[in-house]
């Protein structure tokens, strides 16, 4: 399933020797057309990883071929042979695969600051391209893992036609634009600008709202191929939907598996004058550490919620704020509302509702809970 | 010492029994005068405590008499209530003091959305007011602490004049104008527009320049009182630079007793267009948790430094930033620079430079690591 999903798409997974360890590290995702269709959102980090400014590049003739992406290393924050290192990996794709180096897209992902073993990923693309199929889907979902736990896919199918997907992420998590790397794939008959169109709606509202630890990444990568194999034109609204579903299924995937969390906390801003007041409300409060560790700490600790709506510029009088905790309104017009003791807080989901009293706007911002295990992954070793 | 160490000033500390496990928790700072000239700054966290919300108003005329401080309880979010215990507090140690109301400063700290056990609370004020002493500054210093392991207090003396202070914070610890509750006395004899000028230039540097953990209070408060008692009025460049001693030092306590951590981070943004650039860009640097659990773990992962400079809106181009940690160069111009291991992080003082190559501006930041302890410290109880 995953990226193979889709009519008109091959994959494959291996283990190109990147990895000390010998995990999968290295997939590739191949279009076979007829069409070959593309668009794609990156991280707005200004400081941007090799590979990203390679496919920006790529992506702007709207033909993508063929996909590289590689764990193990993130190709970011390596100047200039980073960048020729980028440039020889579409090389060596475009020359096994028999297409231009121009339609090869690349990602990579892992510590950034280091250069990448490129006799191994050079060997690796060769050895990839042998093993494309039809079923390597999974394979091309497990090769791009780093500390996730899990391989992310989904795939929604309407009538004759499908759009599927892999993710990875799972640290530094709190995209600008787009979030980690995603492939998605499509045998829908549609041309660059309705994907382009397609998969900005999507995301704006999916994986821009996942903001597991604040940190945006160098590396963010969502790429949309179309091979047109299914023959069926889809409405554009019907598309964007279902690439909506499958962006919403990821990011919900990515949530579930961030770094040492024990908790998926949904924040939802309501009565909001406008959607980047929700959006900004919502990012705050899912941002805000000590809240994080009283949710934790399975406490509905709301005045940290207030604290942190107090630090946006969004419209709101403070006296008029409610939050609900599960259900339960702890706090009524800004002050001390329903018994925080009848909070059940035992379940992984928490769903936090900030209504700020000031409009009809909404936006929901899913986040974790910031764990003792979360430090240690992230100071034990370099990732 | 500490808030008693300027001429014309008493202070006392006592177990009012606000907190629950019989720790002092309430302080009174009088100012006898000749003069009663002040100053202050608050929190710019728009959910503001009652406590601010009193004391705004009572610094708006420039004289203070003097200041109730409790600990146990930050009497936030809790409604017309919590602004008519303010107001009582005020009015009761008034009465003891044979002063107006509108001359007492109040200032709480503890658990948001709480009312104080007014009783104990007022009963308090009696028994502190009984103890004032010339000599009762350190006792007040130990009463305003919470999740504090130590007491801050700091004093520096001139040709006849002498300004001192206390401090509390150590989590919920990013000021936006203030932090936490600091009062700050002076027996040089100034009215309370120099007093204003030297704070707020003093604290633009010191205190506005703490993010231990980005997390704003929503009862920060920054005191300055002056008695006039030395009779000496110095010049307001001299006082000035008295008053940024003492907030740095203080500020330097906050950070070195900040909950959990096991560094104290110094990050210091060099060749910046303008000193905004490069506070938003310290800023950034301080608040990246994936950055302070690498530093936890003594690993100068510098590609999360370029990371976090890419969030911000500063001058600068991706391939001329510089890093260096504790004086080795990890990055040159965007990438790899001097190898990592060369960087010695055994101590508890870290230094990160900045180097944005894009003007001559500077500015330093203080923050902390990230590491498990203050995730226990903040999820293990409601604080």
């Amino acid at each position: 399933m995953s990226v193979t999903a889709a009519k008109g798409f091959t994959a494959a997974g291996i283990a190109a020797g990147i990895k000390e360890n010998g995990n999968p590290d290295l997939a590739l995702v191949v279009n076979d057309g007829p069409r070959r269709a593309a668009a794609a959102v990156f991280t707005s980090n200004r400081v941007k990883a090799a590979p990203v400014l390679w496919s920006e590049q790529v992506v702007r003739s709207g033909q993508v071929s063929a996909v590289v992406l590689n764990s193990g290393g993130a190709n970011a924050c390596t100047g200039p042979q980073g960048f020729q290192d980028t440039h020889a990996t579409a090389e060596k794709a475009a020359e096994v695969l028999g297409r231009g180096a121009v339609e090869i897209a690349v990602c990579s992902t892992g510590l950034i600051g280091v250069l990448l073993p490129m006799d191994k990923v050079l060997a690796g693309i060769g050895t990839a391209a042998a093993q494309l199929s039809e079923h390597g889907g999974e394979k091309a979902a497990l090769a791009i893992k780093t500390t996730d736990t899990v391989h992310k896919t989904s795939v929604v199918t309407r009538d004759g036609w499908t759009v599927g997907g892999m993710a990875k992420g799972a640290g530094m998590l709190a995209p600008g634009l787009a979030t980690m790397l995603v492939v998605l794939t499509t045998d829908a008959d549609l041309d660059g600008d309705a994907l382009d169109g397609a998969l900005r709606a999507a995301t704006r509202v999916t994986f821009d709202r996942v903001d597991s630890d604040g940190c945006m990444s160098t590396n963010d990568t969502v790429l949309l191929l179309a091979s047109g194999a299914s023959g069926i034109a889809p409405g554009l609204a019907e598309f964007a939907e279902a690439v909506r579903q499958v962006c919403d299924d990821l990011g919900r995937q990515l949530i579930g598996d961030a770094e040492g969390a024990s908790k998926d906390i949904k924040v939802e801003v309501v009565n909001a004058a406008t959607e980047d007041d929700a959006v900004e409300v919502g990012r705050s409060i899912a941002r805000n550490n000590l809240l994080k560790c009283a949710l934790h700490g399975e406490d509905p600790n709301w005045g940290r919620v207030l604290s942190a709506i107090g630090t946006t510029r969004a419209a709101f009088e403070p006296d008029r704020l409610n939050v609900a905790i599960n259900g339960v309104r702890v706090c009524k017009n800004g002050s001390v509302g329903e018994d925080r003791e009848l909070v059940d807080m035992r379940y992984r989901e928490v769903h936090i509702v900030a209504d700020l009293s000031a409009g009809t706007e909404t936006a929901t911002i899913w986040t974790n809970d910031l764990t003792a295990d979360y430090v240690h992954e992230n100071s034990a070793y370099s990732s």
